[in-house]
């Protein structure tokens, strides 16, 4: 860690200014879509009209994500200080990868539905983190990064202008994909060697509050995430109440099943903090359809059984048969609900309750999505597997000392902010 | 808790899908009270123009009321986890009691209008919810929020309909009821072989700024709150501006009181979580009155005033005399101040400064309100009091371990998120 | 502290409210500077477009500037209580001193614009509280309040009116400002009795993740706090992705800096805490310019690798060779980085990327405004030095028990909520 991590850091970004500087422009006002009387300062442009709806998503990922990580006792500072770097540098690569495919290499404009899009190849990213969480180093994150934000755009232009499916959520091609593409990496990152339970891979009372604000802000802020790049008014505000109320349907369930699964019928932390997220990825790519709130509501509920029963009977199953240790169980939250969502938007338009896409399309569109993460995730660790990235060695997997000057518990070796030179 | 809490939550929440999909309809957006030119997608419609402050609402609802409660060290999962729980029911339950009451069983349509309405039965359950925090079940606070939900929509349309008085920001409908519903309760289930002073019932360092999340959230968006149905634009322009100066004033009163009450002078954490709020609870009724910003501030002032004096002195007699246990003191966050907030509107009218209503209806809402929080509460503590419904035991008050599997103290015992099978 | 402070508090907010009542008035919707078209709901006048923006601001004042400063494991009660103190009496005494300097002492309107100028004003006090955390008392606190706002809007009358220079984002006048006074103020205070790092000047696990709580929310919202006056529609648009895309940069070369001057390549969360945010300081000046994404870029990896150093090494020579304690670092997050802004924005100007101001003009607003702040910075810490204000013993710094009745670690003493009378 002592030079290559701040040298790669800052060779990338030396990188990402010199690509913006070439490739970049601020978006002409006047062809942001609007009709040709944007004089009236009244009429708020589509800029502004979104940017409290962007500023959802980034509360989502920078303190939803971020926080819900924070559930490792030990491992505190990583879970949020990692997921604000990858953040950081995903906004960027993200923004100028998506512009170059979009463009095809000519100069593009920032709008926000850019900054947006850039915010959800981020997600990805952030996704597949959990998976992993605790087993790899900063340069490792940093080069996971790189890697998984330039495959999902490739993914999403496969499906947006050859499939012309739809996913106006991400259920597939955010969700489905940022978890395969995780525990694809995480079963190449195999720690054989390694005690199945770890010692450090616990919570504590206070990391699992600090992990219930990531959850609630996420909660709360799903039905802008699955909205945001709906189209105005009609499909946009429907995505909105259908996310709404698949996420309050998913609550009851995850608690119910909680419960059910539990010892002497207690609750699960974990699944609390986790599944009763699950309906906002669920509903994601039938969101905007007419799907009516009570098919959301049912949307909703399902995913909370099915994230539960994940977290009860297939994180196990999957870190000791399948030899893929998911840290956070994000096949539970993102994956199966992912599936859920791409399943749904299939029963829904052979329904015919949306005309935008096919069955063939979307059915596609979910099995490339996962095939393109799986092969993009295990060439990603079999490249991350290389020894020059300081991973960690198994016995200090999920703790901040590797990489964190950490204040000790004992009251006089507490950190001194500021040492003497 | 074995079987009766997840087979009533699945039970509740197949109920709602079957009423949701019997009655619940999308909102044509043609009809949502726009004039004819929205073919032009630059201009708003209220679903739109409301939705930043619809979701303001919401992180007052899960995380404000979820950590504002997280104040006691042993009981954070279950003040975070039950309000979460209470949240995502409520909003169901509530959108559809009040549409069959407005719309006299026939379908009805989902607005942005119905989404914050049903946000508000929610926050009146909430606040209850703060009186007997740590002393009753799941299934309890399952039962407590079906029914309360239902005599809260009973007093709004009996003060909307019939009355047709103004409580914009809820001081006396929302507030005073939710209180009165809360204390009515805790006054049923009096547990008289316990110590008044329970060993659990305490904060230690780290639940006390968990619980300030709570109080920074709820303080910051009150103005949204109280301004969110307001009619606009200067009615509900006046509702922020109101108060949020009402808040700003309430908070130097609150902190003086409290050092002026507390030994030598200190500070009281249980104060400023809680009275610094009360100003918004009091200016509720009048918000969108021509009260002037001067006026706000001292009905904020008077209000954080009353509510530290509340806690200092009402609680205990209470606790003791009345044989009421109000766990969070919602008496002197929600009940005086909703009071205060009642009858700064009768003055308001009574001086001319509004003509929407008239002081004999506004004081016919107060006692109403009141008088239906009593006694609805009353049933639902007697309904709750029936041995069934696994009400902890004493010793187990307070203590999240009853009803979550709980990570221990002891490092080498702390919970493992998957346990083998 | 017994009456002192609560007289002095329930006299400043009786005064206020005297002050609101003869000189604040409602402003007339009409004349919010809208076209006359506002007979249509559905055009937004600029309170209601602005409003999410001026709730992020608060966001950003009260929970994120008051939960970065909980990193000292024994002063978290303090750092966002007092904080809360100072935002609720800034933002009323803001709004009066500004209102007063622009009217010339005659009645004046609320607008959304006076609530987001109080709020600035607000923001140098706490930036200035971060210098002095631990070492003063809550009548101090008030104290300088009062005194700092009135400086600060005497420099920004003087910045704006005579020089009308440039400063959207406030580098030069809210945050060079603020950590300027808040230095004079230091040094005046410097405790040379004090062992130079005091035990109780450290943090712990916990109260670093509530401080990263700050961190993230300042970090989502800055660029709301950069655009909130600029002009719409082009210059608010450009000044939000300027501030994000420099805030993105910023945290790549914080973590780089922080892993390369810490001890074997650890990042240190003092850094993480607040350089990531020294981009959005930095290029608050030039936010609304021409810049370019690419631009605003450069000065972000600038700012987060200044202020690393700094707090690597300008922070320990403060405390010793300068006799300035500096508790929160804010030189290094807002002093230098707010210097970066000022420079930065006489270069954009030299080079013709703005004619709004000239380079002249620029450099005396980054000049008065420095000396502006250490006069009155300097004058307030006289003042302060009084020993009638009750400031804490040495031994007793860093240390909420002074100010607050907190809870014990010993469980058989935690704090019980309501003690019997």
């Amino acid at each position: 860690m002592r030079f290559k991590f701040p040298l790669m850091a800052i060779g990338l970004e030396v990188a990402m200014i010199v690509l913006f500087g070439v490739f970049v422009q601020y978006e002409n006002v006047q062809n942001s879509g609007q009709p040709s009387n944007t004089s009236s300062p009244a009429v708020m442009n589509s800029f502004f009209r979104l940017y409290p709806l962007f500023q959802h998503v980034n509360v989502m990922i920078f303190v939803g994500f971020g926080f819900l990580m924070t559930f490792l006792k030990k491992y505190g500072f990583s879970s949020v200080g990692f997921n604000f770097f990858i953040a950081a540098l995903g906004l960027q690569w993200g923004t100028i990868i998506q512009g170059l495919l979009n463009d095809h290499g000519e100069k593009f404009h920032i709008s926000i539905h850019s900054l947006i899009s850039a915010d959800f190849s981020t997600t990805t990213v952030l996704v597949s983190f959990g998976a992993v969480l605790g087993k790899i180093s900063p340069i490792q994150v940093l080069i996971m990064t790189i890697l998984e934000i330039a495959v999902f755009n490739g993914n999403e232009y496969l499906f947006a202008e050859i499939f012309q499916a739809t996913d106006i959520g991400g259920s597939m091609v955010i969700h489905a994909f940022g978890a395969y593409f995780g525990l694809a990496v995480a079963g190449i990152l195999y720690r054989s060697n390694q005690i199945w339970e770890h010692h450090n891979k616990q919570s504590d009372i206070h990391s699992d509050l600090f992990a219930m604000i990531g959850t609630l802000f996420l909660w709360i802020f799903w039905p802008s995430f699955n909205s945001t790049l709906a189209v105005p008014e009609e499909k946009q505000n429907r995505a909105i109440i259908n996310t709404y109320f698949s996420l309050a349907a998913c609550v009851l369930t995850s608690y119910a099943f909680s419960s059910l699964v539990e010892r002497r019928g207690k609750l699960s932390m974990a699944h609390i903090q986790n599944a009763t997220l699950a309906g906002g990825v669920a509903v994601g790519t039938c969101a905007d359809m007419e799907i009516n709130p009570y098919g959301s509501m049912i949307i909703g509920s399902i995913a909370g059984i099915v994230s539960v029963i994940g977290f009860k009977f297939l994180t196990p199953f999957f870190a000791t048969t399948l030899r893929i240790q998911d840290t956070c169980g994000v096949h539970n939250l993102h994956g199966l609900p992912g599936i859920v969502g791409g399943l749904a938007s299939i029963v829904v338009i052979a329904m015919g309750a949306s005309d935008v896409s096919t069955t063939a399309m979307q059915a596609a569109t979910l099995v490339t999505s996962i095939g393109t993460a799986v092969a993009g995730g295990l060439i990603t660790g079999l490249i991350l597997k290389l020894p020059i990235w300081e991973q960690p060695p198994d016995e200090d997997c999920y703790d901040d000392c590797v990489y964190w000057e950490v204040p000790t518990v004992d009251d006089s070796l507490s950190l001194s902010r500021f040492q003497p030179m």
